[in-house]
């Protein structure tokens, strides 16, 4: 009996997938990254599956590759030789949602913005909300610690997490956290299994945190700039001005070009940027305003401000489709630079220069509030790997963000893409401990090797 | 020369303690537990003085307490026998405080609230705020997680946290986290620091994220209710309106009565329970009147709304009071369970069940708009050690409260008082995973031996 028919036996009918082609489907993640072969895919529809893979791959030494919807765009998810896929995406039980005490037991496979829906139904949000949240798995969020839009007022994935239910390496079940808002009983294995890219533990159920919803829709503005520093230095003064926006996007003009050439929305010539804001204040009308002002005053060319949900939904689906419209262009590295709030004119210089110097297309989008920035390397269809000046405009880009006191990745994890890098930005004891924590979790090294650290 | 010379020498003058006298007036929390007899006390003055302290305690395997200004109510800060106290109280310097970026720097021995008001000069604040925060160290907030009143708006003490300098217990000097509002790099050390009361590393330094102060001054309303339940009640009303007030206190009548007997504040006899909240909101006035009116829908026999400073200092004064007040009655076992905020009425219940069962009085002070309650056990100070009838009340609530799915320690931490608990709460693989990690930071374990796991 070879060692896959031991798994096959041990799971119930239909799980267990071995298939080239469906195997293929399930073996990448966003990236052009290549996957390694995998000998199999479980889809896994209980905590029980997962249970019996852990241990079956333990047993068996078998890498395992735990993937959520495969929207990475670190290669997190990305198959490795030899590895079984383990997928969450059929566990999409909202186990529990509770109004009165504001949080939700969920199986890891929910799609984000299903949870967000479920809880609008009761006057409650799920607020992070990455750009894909219409198609990334709350598992899938929690393992890479996932921003969004709205991160910038509710703070990330983290800060909705309260507690987890993690299958070990060895199949032992591990429940870590609470139901409660604050709790400090030991250390912090909830925040230590979020972002850490499914290489300590298989999530297989999560408490989150909801919110309040905003009672009135949102207030919005959009303003055009003739220069990208200048629309950092209006994002400066409005967040040094505590206007508290729930939404603070940069686009730069490639992203805004690509855009305008699919969908047409009337780039102007001038136009070298644009701010998308959102208050969803009580206040929002005033504080939209104020920002408005804002943009006005750090030299924008037009501002556009309106409280219709209509035109809000309208300005958003814009910076949604950024993504998209670049990939029309080109095969894409993107990349997720963090850089203090008062770095952004800087690393947008920096960026710019990088772009020049090694003629290669970059088109930036950030969740500007935070000085979390999106360069997007456009490089050509036709090769597997991003060509070599885009690596060394990359590692220009790389290096100025950690010069301006940021760091790699803001929000999209370490995954296969960055880890050429980390040294750069944490030291040999970082590395020693994470190692060593690593270990303690999986000692034979089976959880998605080869990945975040 | 005895190892105590060893340190002596390789340190700079007048940071190594020996005077019986000295040691003793660090040996303490504020709980009732007696110390052992530790060997000195370092005054560290400097990261060097706590890596040559560490280097040191590895190399003589000698136990090392970290200390910040001893208000823990745990027991964290104890001394245990045989140990160098190694206090961080003198390492005070802001090192860097940066308005654009919306952050701090600090040394761990930085009163909690020097940094808070250093902060105010620029518009900004430092939320979290425990009752103590005019005598508690930062080092000390990040070390056990401190809560405090503003963080039923702002969030704990790891919500301001975004990257720390540890000393390990080798002497090895780790770097944590980072100055950008987001990152995930690597898994969260940051977070596994904090709230580890000192048994993974000593915090030398921090950076810290600050908040916008709000423009202005709060609302605040005081309510007063002839039930604890039905105070409890308004709370849950509260939340469930989405009003989000910026602190939610409650006291109940044993606690009012030790106020009122020693600062007379006109307590009335059919006074239960007193509610105290407040708004930073922009519009604040709105919001404190309609949680004022939801107390009285809840059955408040009187409800007071202001919005002048002067009145809201002098209501949260009550509440800062109450600790104080409790200890003229007595010893004081100062509890700490957090339960979900729809479990507040029960739990009331239930710590009233069990006072009145053991027959011992309990004073209760809640952060009621988290669910987090401080039943205080009140003893006589005659005996050193609480009494049995205390720790069979204590024992009746602690069950109670996981019952209701909350947890033993919502904010003060386990220390030693809360250890013999702990298994009630988490289960063999946790305290398992908890021990791996920590012989990975403190593989000699001299580390705070004994505390928090
Ligand atoms: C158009 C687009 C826009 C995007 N916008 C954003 C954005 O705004 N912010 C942002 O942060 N990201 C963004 N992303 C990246 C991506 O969507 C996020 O990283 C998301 O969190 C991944 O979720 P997933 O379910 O697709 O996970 P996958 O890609 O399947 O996996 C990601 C990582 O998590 C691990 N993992 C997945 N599920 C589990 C589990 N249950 N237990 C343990 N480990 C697990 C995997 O091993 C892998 O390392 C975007 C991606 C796209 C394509
Ligand atoms: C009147 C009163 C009110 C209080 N109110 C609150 C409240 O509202 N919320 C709340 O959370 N707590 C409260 N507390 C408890 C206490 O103030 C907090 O736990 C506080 O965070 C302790 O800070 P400290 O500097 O006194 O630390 P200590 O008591 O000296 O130490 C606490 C723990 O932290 C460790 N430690 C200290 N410094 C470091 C360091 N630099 N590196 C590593 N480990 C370190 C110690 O080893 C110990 O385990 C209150 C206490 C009192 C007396």
């Amino acid at each position: 009996m070879s060692s896959l028919d031991a798994l096959a036996e041990n799971l119930p009918e239909g799980r267990l997938l071995t298939d080239p082609d469906v195997i293929d489907s399930y073996a990448r993640d966003r990236t052009f990254l290549e996957p390694g072969k995998a000998l199999a895919v479980v889809l896994a529809r209980t905590r029980d599956d997962v249970v019996t893979t852990m241990r079956w791959a333990s047993e068996h030494r078998v890498p395992v590759v735990p993937r959520g919807a495969g929207t990475g765009l670190a290669g997190g998810a990305t198959a490795s030789e030899g590895s079984v896929i383990l997928s969450l995406a059929r566990m999409t039980a909202i186990t529990e949602l509770s109004p009165a005490d504001e949080i939700a037991v969920v199986e890891p496979g929910v799609i984000t913005a299903d949870l967000d829906r479920a809880a609008r139904e009761h006057g409650l949000m799920y607020a992070p909300d990455p750009s894909s949240y219409e198609i990334s798995t709350i598992g899938g969020n929690l393992a890479t610690n996932a921003g969004g839009l709205r991160c910038v007022k509710y703070g990330v994935t983290r800060d909705s997490a309260l507690g987890l239910e993690v299958v070990l390496a060895d199949g032992r079940v591990l429940n870590t956290g609470r139901r409660t808002m604050k709790g400090v009983t030991g250390y912090d294995l909830t925040g230590l299994f979020v972002g850490s890219e499914g290489t300590l533990g298989v999530i297989t159920s999560a408490t989150v945190r909801l919110r309040r919803a905003p009672a009135a829709p949102p207030a919005t503005f959009a303003a055009e700039f003739g220069s990208l520093r200048d629309a950092a230095a209006a994002v400066s003064a409005i967040m040094a001005a505590g206007c508290q926006p729930s939404l603070m996007e940069m686009l730069d003009r490639a992203t805004l070009k690509a855009i305008d050439d699919w969908r047409n929305i009337g780039l102007e010539d001038s136009t070298q940027a644009m701010l998308i804001g959102q208050s969803d204040a009580a206040d929002s009308q005033a504080a939209i305003t104020a920002m408005g002002r804002l943009c006005e005053a750090s030299g924008a060319t037009f501002v556009a401000v309106s409280s219709s949900p209509a035109e809000a939904e309208e300005l958003i689906a814009v910076r949604r489709m950024a993504y998209q419209a670049k990939e029309r262009l080109g095969a894409c590295l993107v990349e997720d630079v963090c850089v203090p709030r008062s770095a952004l004119p800087d690393m947008i210089s920096a960026i710019e220069a990088a772009a020049a110097r090694h003629d290669v297309m970059i088109c930036t989008v950030a969740h500007a509030g935070d000085g979390n920035l999106h360069p997007v390397f456009v490089f050509d269809h036709g090769t597997a790997e991003p060509p070599a000046q885009v690596w060394a405009a990359a590692d220009e880009v790389f290096t100025k963000a950690l010069e301006f006191g940021g760091t790699l990745t803001g929000e999209h994890g370490v995954g296969v893409l960055k880890r050429r890098w980390l040294s750069l930005e944490s030291g040999p004891v970082t590395a020693d401990v994470q190692q060593g924590i690593k270990a303690v979790f999986d000692p034979l090294g089976i959880l998605n090797p080869g990945k975040a650290i």
